[in-house]
């Protein structure tokens, strides 16, 4: 008996995967790091409220959660100011960008999206046979112009952009989304990731209002409210765009526990408040430990730094490498020109006390790793 | 502006969808279920130690999962005495079908099923686009024979079967199993859904070794270990069929809380024991009390009874209908000849005293209805 064959758009993907998560390294070093401060998740936390809220769900687990999401659906709505049925919850922005690009890509298809912008959203339009046409980055900023060029250029059926920006933490305002969503050819779906909006400036995030029929703004619990490791995201648009992902999800995905989580930290807004508050102070003293090491910190309006290391990304890779063997994980940037720099989630004081003192070592080895190379 | 068109297949796809949870239900009848017996949950829940296990993780929710399910995927191995890269660890069965779906259909292609079955299956195929080919059952069980004439007269690219079943909880015995993975044609994967395998009498299983290139079978949390609403399924299979899984997965999926209750749970195979020998008590105790309301209990493998109302299916629904007015969850199959079916979850004493005592009232009150509409 052989084994039969994959049908040929998954039998032509990759084995690689652009997911290595610090657990993987962790286990190649042989000793757990001592500050996770790599893969923008939230070190102050979930609410202490989230936390009694999936503990004390966890006996009821022998139940599959609402299909619906019913309950959950209400209170994002309510958050947000829109209608439950403007709102899909899933198990996470990663989930419901799959189902976007399903939604509408069919092989062949052009997607247009930013060299070095977030990998899992590449991954998903490979899965589904669509055709990459890549922005490059323009001062460390998703080209807003290059990218609606682009889009009018191959009549693209989606745009991805992240705004406030992975992996540069950088922004655009309103007014300027606003504007490049207008500026769209009515055949494409702008999908909006607004995985760090809680933790940017006024002014960055339109207003819901109107809802735009092109507009698929995505949000997580994963980053201001802490609960990456808990898989709940949503979608906010149109309730014409809203309604088809039912055609296709996982319905019963969100867990019991992740519904009732995200329902407690809807409900503590002050908690949320307190992250808001802990992340610019954060960000703020990991642009002054960048200054004090001769890098160059650029401003960001989400839960991590990109620190330019002022050199060349072989150097970047070097400081990163010198960090993890000090303890400390972080990531970097791969694409060309914004590989030059490092990029460290932001955290608690002690983890980042560990940043600062381990971070000059890291450089002297770099520094003196690019010396033997030379 | 204008709302962009869906990709062609999507678009093609009903709004209407087979998944209405018993919370919805609830909803439009306005109060709660006082015995939900209907989604062939455990309501004997989940081992204290998975609860505990998981309310300890709660805290650590803001790091995501690790994205290979390495421990998981470790414990699942040593459990089924397989390598690890001979297991792929999903967030429950259902994803995993679409997984298995999308790897090995192509619009068009013929998939093999049994009328009747899982719909979450067909739902994946109708989803990717597959050409359904449907057998039914034979004597309230899966037809093999049948299934296996489908494939080869079809070449299908895949069949599925679940042994034991849902929703007529019949089975095969292994060998029969293994003859039916044996007589297929080259270019057929079997889907094997075993998510009652735990319950079933010893020899439903077939062994694990020789694993069969042809074969990917599905185990879950969700039954027997009572932790449908967690999220946490799994696959095992030869590698070569098992690495493809992480070209398209949601790599992040699987919780921090789920990776860690699923690893308690195969660490207390003494509750699960228990949760085996419960169940098989309460199918003994529906069987009675199918028996004394004049209906017929299908022997079960699994953790519901199928109970064979004696008439059409429309007498059934109305048996159905008349639990749910008194606050008993059941369900049913649709399916012609299965219809004249209520299905009806084990659960512990209490529930099943709710059952036991509303259930003439359900009969009287179909009795009624059917005398009205003759």
């Amino acid at each position: 008996m052989t084994k039969p064959p994959l049908a040929r758009l998954p039998a032509s993907l990759p084995d690689t995967i652009p997911f290595v998560g610090p657990e993987a390294i962790e286990r190649r070093l042989g000793r757990p790091f001592r500050a996770r401060l790599g893969a923008n998740e939230s070190g102050f936390g979930p609410s202490p409220k989230v936390i009694a809220a999936m503990a004390d769900a966890a006996a009821g687990s022998w139940r599959y959660g609402d299909p619906e999401n019913h309950d959950l659906r209400v209170a994002i709505a309510a958050h947000c100011g829109v209608a439950p049925d403007e709102i899909m919850a899933g198990e996470g922005v990663d989930a419901l960008l799959g189902l976007a690009v399903r939604l509408y890509i069919e092989p062949g298809d052009p997607v247009v999206t930013s060299i070095g912008g977030y990998p899992t959203f590449d991954f998903h339009v490979a899965g589904f046979g669509g055709r990459q046409v890549k922005v490059p980055y323009a001062a460390d900023r998703e080209n807003l112009q290059g990218l609606a060029e682009a889009a009018r250029r191959e009549k693209a059926r989606l745009v991805y952009l992240a705004n406030p920006d992975n992996p540069m933490g950088t922004w655009w305002s309103a007014a300027e989304v606003e504007a490049f969503a207008d500026a769209l050819p009515e055949e494409t779906m702008l999908v909006l990731d607004e995985a760090y909006g809680e933790l940017a400036p006024a002014g960055t995030l339109p207003p819901i209002h109107p809802l735009r029929p092109n507009v698929l703004r995505m949000r997580t619990f994963s980053k201001a409210y802490g609960m990456a490791g808990v898989r709940v995201g949503y979608v906010i648009g149109e309730r014409g765009a809203i309604a088809p992902f039912n055609r296709i999800r996982n319905h019963f995905a969100i867990s019991r526990m992740g519904q009732a989580g995200a329902i407690a930290a809807l409900a503590d807004q002050e908690w949320l408040e307190s992250v808001v508050a802990r992340t610019v102070a954060a960000r703020e003293r990991i642009y002054a430990i960048a200054a004090a090491n001769g890098f160059e910190a650029i401003p960001s309006a989400t839960n991590f730094v990109a620190i330019d290391c002022r050199r060349d990304g072989a150097y970047a890779l070097a400081v990163l490498e010198g960090l993890a063997d000090r303890g400390v994980f972080v990531r970097k940037p791969a694409a060309p020109g914004l590989d030059r720099c490092i990029r460290v989630s932001v955290g608690p004081d002690d983890a980042l006390d560990i940043f600062e003192a381990e971070l000059p070592g890291a450089i002297a080895a770099a520094d003196a790793l690019t010396a033997k190379r030379a």
